[in-house]
């Protein structure tokens, strides 16, 4: 039986594969794609900073652990583009199950509590998992819109396609969630 | 006058540059170097992870403000090799002015906090800013024990030097500390 820091070390060791899951969006000042081990520090980051702008009074520190944490699917799963995520059979089943995977690799009782998180983060109903929905949405909003446009022109987002598959981040942060449709409308007005 | 919400999107466009700052690490399974937003994600999430081996109880929520900002002097200053930073002349002192350049992009109110939590995480004197720079430094231990050595073999780093640069980190978590010297000596036996 492995020590519990050992368990922890190798949990670690795992989910270092997250700076090799390439997203579709570019850092604001380079070509190539960003990863997602990058995209969830300024997750957290964009979090700290824009907390007063929550609809609700929000547990900080729950909302960094699913922010650290949301992503680690994607080490099985791959990124799966925004606007393309209704059409990718089975994905949130085989999510649920690369989350069981990566954290069973920890102590039995730190497995249970990042899945609770990770079950939280999906279900979207507590106003933590609202607040950092409406984070992890507002990435991309900062991204394109200092690219001109970014991954919304390159694939032809249209403005219905962007409310319809991003609306639902005003339910954590109405201020937020109207500043990204101001962002999205600038950067693409041309 | 800028708007709050317009000054907190100043601050993270800056920022992002964090993801273009470069490390002398390589992720685990990557030839490249990995840079400092993908590192502090890291930590956060090993703070997270490794939290029970703090000597003494924290505020988890001020580490980790801490390990999200600890790194923006970088994107003036570059990441200096550990090994060498007793030999870059007024090095704090820039790093502080980097720090300040960077967080007076916020409202004032944020750009203070940010600066304690930076002044603070620097001192190296709470419980918090103990157990965050001990985290911090074993993530070089994570990398380096996975990849044969890494950095400490090309650099041709001895235990002597290895301890006199880190045992500090022993003051924030003694159980880590001791884990990460294994590790060293695993991956630099042959």
């Amino acid at each position: 039986m492995k020590s519990r820091i050992d368990q922890q070390i190798d949990f670690l060791v795992e989910t270092d594969r997250l700076k090799s899951v390439e997203r579709m969006t570019s850092p604001i000042r380079e070509e190539r794609k960003e990863n997602s081990a990058e995209h969830c520090w300024q997750a957290i980051l964009s979090a700290i900073v824009l907390q007063e702008h929550s609809n609700q009074k929000v547990d900080m520190l729950r909302v960094i652990k699913m922010l650290a944490l949301h992503d680690l699917a994607e080490i099985d799963c791959g990124d799966v583009f925004h606007y393309a995520k209704d059409q990718a059979e089975d994905l949130a089943a085989r999510e649920e199950a690369a989350s069981i995977r990566i954290t069973s690799l920890l102590p039995q009782d730190q497995a249970a509590e990042f899945m609770e998180l990770w079950r939280e983060f999906e279900a979207r109903e507590t106003p933590e998992a609202k607040y950092a929905h409406s984070i992890d949405r507002t990435m991309a909003f900062l991204m394109n819109s200092q690219r001109g446009g970014g991954t919304w022109r390159t694939h032809g987002i249209t403005r219905e396609q962007m409310v319809a598959k991003n609306q639902h981040s005003g339910e954590g942060a109405s201020a937020i969630w109207e500043k990204a449709q101001n962002l999205f409308d600038e950067s693409m007005k041309d």
